[in-house]
């Protein structure tokens, strides 16, 4: 039964012979091409293949290529951020069209028939104790896993869609679930896709992994990290096979952790193919929702700023927190929020307890025999003692519109700085969403979107 | 213009030779009555009026008699209450109705030609070293006032009307405010009405009043009172004439000091006869109010307990308090309350943000990776994490009436002991209570009751 539906799923996600060979001719084609230009411009690096395509642990279909432009360790940096640019652009012009994206230093985004190319400028490490920039482990890490995997490079495809699948893929800040380098020290530390399944609970237990056995080897520099990261109150502190001071499961979080532990041990008590390739919902209806928990839901709509993911999402994220802090204050109830975009469009969810409130609040003011005391008791109209405090009621607005409206006039709303002007200009919708919004207001509001059991 | 006020509340407060005549007559009957009585039952004790009849300090047609009954210092206590209740009641029984009533021992309280007497064993005492029952100290105050009063009664009469007038008058434990004796030590401190008036902000600042100098005569035993009083947090300590151990304003509290405070600034700006008589307010209405403020109110009628002010006010205080805190917890904002009773039917008012709330409640749970959150896991429906903790959606009861309903049956509502069973079965009624109600509806909705600027 389990094995049915893994030799069904793994049909869809093991590359044929045809797109290996596409891969294959690809990567050799492009390799070619870098060591051409870089003899051209007399450049003295060798190139390597990262990432999953190098390992052979990428899904059918998903084949981003990574090209690590490997520079002698004496290179002065600068020297590397201006050279390795230089050849990227190079190599770049060779292929379709590219980009210049930045992360620690500038690197080069081409593509090359329909599929993405990173070229991008490292050192040539051969140990841990070598690594300059973010970037030159990838090295490290491919080899390990060339040299660990022993075959079991299908397992790592399907613990990757599975986790894909359950929505707890992917290492970025706005994500925090496994990254695929994990996954593969996962099949490698336990053996295959349904052993890592059936480990969930003991993993966490256990806490620590070391495959590398660094806490032998490095005890001093390993237990520095443990501690580091026991501090942060990690889900698992995975030892870097290829560098001790690094917890590969540094930006895992609870949530994405909590979710791979509950769907792992349902798909052991019912293995189904909707676990890797979850069913979209569809027909069910937010409006149906809002009956059902009498709640309300304001939308804020806006222009999607152009910036990738790893900007736009924690800000938006920040924005949301912002406006359940605020609205707090002011009385109203946040249940949920939620937050995206969907083409141009960006969107704010807020679930709340209602969207009119009373007309007045009630304010605290300070001690009575005070300066300030006076002050208040002259400024109010009704005021009365509670202790020595006076209190006083203040005219509010009272529909959720002119409250956010208010917010955002008097820069009450903890916003992220760059999408704040686009929030200021918000649609704001109540009780309602455009089509195009319908099924994220419907997954929001239902929680089918965190739903352990949906 | 000050002075005109004042003339005119003086021919209503002071009183006229007929009412003097009738309570000196009075009082010389019923002191023959007592020694009559006395004499027959073989009993050493002295006769004493004490309170604002004996120090002529009393309003115009309040004039409740003190008979205090002080038996010699060496009477066994259970003697004193004993003999004092079988005197009591002799004395009584020539009146014209009697009940016993229960303090800290048992008195007589009766009836004659329209005035409640009320017959009090104590223990003659000379000094504050020799008193062993609370009531003890009365017949010391006594004194003390009479010798140090030299003709300011008017002044104290004055201060007592301004003090009812503004509701800060009574040191019972449900009102907090002046006593009739603070009110006469205010008057021989300061000089006179007006002077006391003047004096509102400096008394607050110099907090420690001390009219018969212990400070000086027991620096200790003084001391150690304002300490303890200081740590109290009381607005004023005002060590007793006859007795440094205790502050005459010990049940002085904060609001009801601040009533003072600010009604004596407006009256010395503006002298009305309606800070000493407030008119009462009619023909406003608590709809007006709850339209105008866009809240609700709940209020809870039930068969007032048969119990002294002294036990049913505050547990009704305590109750109402209760109510606020649980329905806090159900998503319900109380934004004040109210309590008392009217006839013989008594009310708790809740003033509310809503009367209906969503259907579903977002449950906190425990952590996923435990017995209880597996448990958590498998009882509900829609789980989800935030961080490593479940949460789940319940279902709630969404109309006030409904949730207050089952807050009581669950007993999860602090209630005072005595009106417990009384409040289990209220009315609950929702924006609207019956005719009897509508001003105190009013005075707590616009909070006029409270209000400083009344």
């Amino acid at each position: 039964m389990v094995q049915e539906v893994i030799g069904e799923v793994l049909v869809r996600i093991r590359p044929n012979e045809e797109e290996r060979a596409f891969i294959e001719g690809l990567m050799r084609e492009i390799e070619n091409i870098a060591r051409g230009r870089a003899e051209e411009l007399g450049l003295d690096i060798k190139p390597y293949f990262v990432g999953s395509l190098a390992k052979d642990t990428y899904l059918a279909g998903d084949h981003d290529v990574d090209l690590f432009m490997a520079f002698p360790l004496d290179t002065p940096l600068e020297e590397l951020r201006g050279k390795g640019l230089e050849l990227g652009k190079a190599i770049a012009e060779r292929l379709d069209s590219y980009e210049v994206a930045y992360a620690e230093h500038p690197y080069v985004r081409a593509r090359y028939k329909g599929v993405k190319v990173d070229i991008v400028p490292c050192y040539d490490v051969d140990s841990w104790k070598d690594v300059r920039t973010a970037v030159d482990r990838s090295i490290l890490h491919t080899k390990w896993v060339l040299e660990n995997l022993h075959g079991r490079n299908d397992d790592v495809r399907l613990l990757k869609r599975f986790l894909k699948g359950i929505n707890a893929y992917g290492s970025e800040i706005y994500v925090r679930g496994f990254s695929g380098y994990l996954a593969e020290i996962l099949i490698i530390k336990y053996g295959s896709f349904l052993d890592v399944l059936e480990k969930a609970d003991f993993m966490l237990r256990q806490k620590i992994i070391d495959p590398a056995g660094w806490l032998k080897s490095e005890p001093e520099i390993a237990m520095k990290t443990i501690k580091r990261e026991a501090e942060g109150d990690k889900p698992l502190i995975v030892i870097d096979p290829v560098d001790p001071r690094r917890n590969v499961a540094a930006n895992l979080g609870w949530e994405k952790f909590g979710r791979f532990y509950f769907k792992a041990h349902q798909f052991l008590e019912e293995p189904l193919v909707e676990f890797f390739f979850p069913t979209e919902s569809t027909g069910e209806n937010y409006l149906g929702e809002l009956r059902r928990k009498r709640t309300h839901l304001v939308t804020l709509l806006f222009k999607k700023p152009q910036l990738v993911d790893d900007l736009i999402l924690p800000q938006l994220e920040r924005s949301a927190r912002g406006f359940e802090k605020a609205l707090r204050r002011e009385n109203f109830r946040v249940l949920g929020w939620d937050y995206g975009y969907v083409g141009e469009e960006a969107f704010i969810m807020l679930e709340l307890d209602r969207i009119v409130r009373e007309k007045i609040t009630i304010k605290p003011g300070p001690e009575f025999f005070t300066e300030r005391g006076w002050d208040f008791y002259r400024k109010n109209e009704r005021v009365w003692l509670i202790g020595k405090r006076l209190y006083a009621e203040k005219r509010v607005k009272e529909s959720i519109v002119d409250v956010i409206v208010e917010l955002l006039e008097k820069n009450q709303v903890a916003l992220g700085k760059q999408v704040r002007e686009f929030i200021h200009s918000a649609d704001i919708l109540v009780d309602y969403v455009p089509g195009e919004l319908k099924r994220e207001a419907y997954l929001f509001l239902s929680r089918k979107k965190w739903n352990l059991k949906g």
